[in-house]
């Protein structure tokens, strides 16, 4: 397609998002909810249809030599299709939080002022391969009372379309407008660029994906974006540390999942535990399988490879994990301060003050105290889904679920109210 | 000064005001409290010095020739200066956000979840005339735990530095770094548009003016803003208004004052009560000193202007309002969608579920029942102060006081918490 006619496909699309925009924000959470449960119904019902689909996209993926890995992320089958009709079912038996009052007071001037949510209006959501990513993001914006344009990856285009259908079948069922869930209809890398600036009709950008998309899209959008680029993970090692919680938290950061953005990168080691347990940790992680790149004071444990500088700061995805000693909680909230990703970073103590001194002073999205970063995700604080996790300080922070896509706004009620 | 040069001057202020900024969000509320505190003696001590700078900027404001609104705006008097140092010790005796648990939660994995306040970092503010600007945002920022990097227009500049000053008397007894409140220290406009792509530095810019400084801001800026563009407040007089109500309160929203952003420009009238209380208002507004511009439909009561075009969605900020004729609640909401700026909007009924509809269906920042547009202000609201309105949907919204300068952060706790 030309430049031009994408800017025409793609304004089009986005005036169509606006006006069902305004219809979402006045209907009712019931008309949502129905949406959603029949969304459900339709994948499920649609089973077939999103298989075949599947199978053309893996199809076209083989002959593009795609790995495995983004192959396996492409891959669709019965269980994964059912995980997502349930996944639909969720977020239809969350609470709404449209029209919740959020705080309600009262004036010397008898004015009851309330402050209400409402939605922010149209998401842009730009992703990759995994075609689930459709469901999930179209879910939550609906839930949230959002219109939603969607951008799925090239590679699963078939998949996510198909998926797509369904949700579109849910938002008829319930009366609502079509256009509420929209899928960008090409492939053509010109219509990123477009959402990117689109800020008459998209409110907020969500990137999805790996760093060269989420890179891409902070660099150039125009549009807030709610994202975060990498999730380079500390944990630290304190001197007050338990010997037992210690070693099985550090081997459930590094190694639960690696691929996953609340997987720990860096393990931070008080200088009095060297010989000790943080010895002892290190050879846990060498023992489960895990690279250990150590620095300075470190690298004469056995098994430890030695660190690069540019293995700090530096996110593996991967079971390898750097390593450092620290003077003290000081030493590791600085650390983090230089190298860090405002993601989510813990502190094994069982030191009271020095745990609420990281916990203050450490300047991410997520701060742990005796706990596993892998549980920085949205359903595990009980969000019931996530869109994303956010490392900016707009808005939304940390996982961005139903509530945090919501606006406010005052409704004022006086009686005849004048200001003096 | 040359272009590089205000660029390595306005790097050097930004780098400092981010230092700055880690040592305040650590401060505690206290230390804040005691510099606010410092400050307002210090701005009571220093009376005679910011008379003697105001003089210069008076006379300097003369010479260029600016007119008497202008000329007043900009002149301080010892009331004035008694009502900065006042208004220093409001903010001071407001509830600190800081560190304040905005909610917290249990969950089944054993974790326990907080999100607590935290400050954004640096604002950015950018204004013009009025000298006591300095002091407020230098205030506001302040109490919320962040730096604040301040641009004062060039009329008001021997002023701002003399109100600046004090402010920096009030840190540093307080032990606070100087650098948290910082003055540009020149008139070049080209601190402007590097203040603007200072996306490493400032997290947030605030305009306070006039609307080519803020479209100027809203246009150029890399750097999130909150602001709003216009004040374009409509009030609506349906059909079950209360008579009584309806003439005191479009009179004050109107004429209490005009020139602020929540004064009303358009009174919208329903059908039914054109030749009845409608006319009854418009003649109070007509006797009042007002011009009322009247659309089709009530050109022919007595006294009025017809109404151009362009009367609607036009800020007078001035004994002038537009008037125009609509079905019912439905049709105002249409027009205020179709004219407003999101800022304010007010119904006048006595029907509970019209009033409802109204408030959930108009898409503004402040929507009002029974009540005069002109409370659209953070003191009205109870925050104390205001360092703005905003009119956008993301993180602030409304009046923006200390609790809108603030972000927020997870706090988690576990006991050698793993996921599974």
């Amino acid at each position: 397609m030309g430049t031009e006619d994408i800017a025409t496909l793609m304004a089009g699309i986005g005036a169509r998002a606006r006006a069902a925009a305004a219809e979402l924000a006045i209907a009712p959470a019931e008309q949502r909810r129905t949406a959603l449960e029949a969304a459900a119904r339709a994948v499920r019902e649609s089973d077939a249809a999103i298989l075949e689909a599947n199978a053309r996209d893996l199809e076209q993926g083989h002959d593009k030599g795609l790995s495995g890995a983004m192959l396996d992320r492409l891959m669709l089958d019965r269980g994964r299709i059912a995980a997502i009709a349930s996944g639909l079912e969720a977020v239809a038996a969350q609470d709404d939080p449209v029209g919740a009052v959020m705080a309600e007071w009262q004036r010397p001037s008898g004015l009851t002022i309330r402050r209400v949510r409402t939605p922010l209006g149209v998401i842009g959501v730009i992703y990759e391969s995994r075609p689930n990513v459709t469901a999930d993001a179209g879910a939550l914006c609906l839930k949230s009372g959002n219109a939603v344009i969607l951008r799925g990856g090239s590679e699963s285009f078939q998949s996510s379309r198909a998926i797509h259908a369904a949700l579109v079948q849910g938002l008829e069922a319930a009366g609502l407008p079509p256009e509420a869930i929209q899928l960008v209809p090409t492939r053509d890398r010109g219509a990123v660029s477009e959402m990117l600036r689109m800020v008459a009709h998209i409110d907020v950008i969500v990137p999805r994906g790996g760093k060269g998309l989420v890179g891409l899209v902070q660099a150039e959008a125009r549009v807030p974006v709610f994202a975060h680029l990498e999730g380079i993970c500390h944990i630290y090692l304190d001197r007050a540390a338990d010997p037992d919680k210690a070693r099985r938290v550090v081997l459930n950061a590094k190694t639960r999942r690696t691929g996953i953005c609340g997987a720990a990168e860096c393990l931070l080691i008080h200088k009095d535990l060297v010989a000790g347990l943080g010895a002892q940790v290190v050879a846990d992680l060498i023992a489960a399988g895990v690279e250990v790149r150590a620095g300075a004071g470190l690298d004469h444990l056995p098994g430890v490879v030695r660190a690069a500088p540019e293995d700090f700061g530096r996110e593996f995805l991967d079971m390898i994990i750097a390593a450092a000693v620290v003077e003290d909680v000081d030493g590791a909230i600085a650390h983090i301060g230089r190298f860090g990703s405002s993601h989510t970073e813990s502190i094994l103590t069982e030191d009271a003050a020095t745990a609420q001194r990281f916990l203050d002073r450490v300047d991410s999205a997520i701060v742990m105290h005796n706990a596993s970063t892998q549980f920085a995700d949205g359903g595990e604080f009980g969000m019931g889904a996530e869109i994303g996790i956010a490392t900016g300080k707009l808005h939304a922070r940390g996982p961005v679920g139903a509530e945090q896509l919501t606006s406010f706004k005052y409704q004022v009620t006086g009686d005849g109210t004048v200001r003096s």
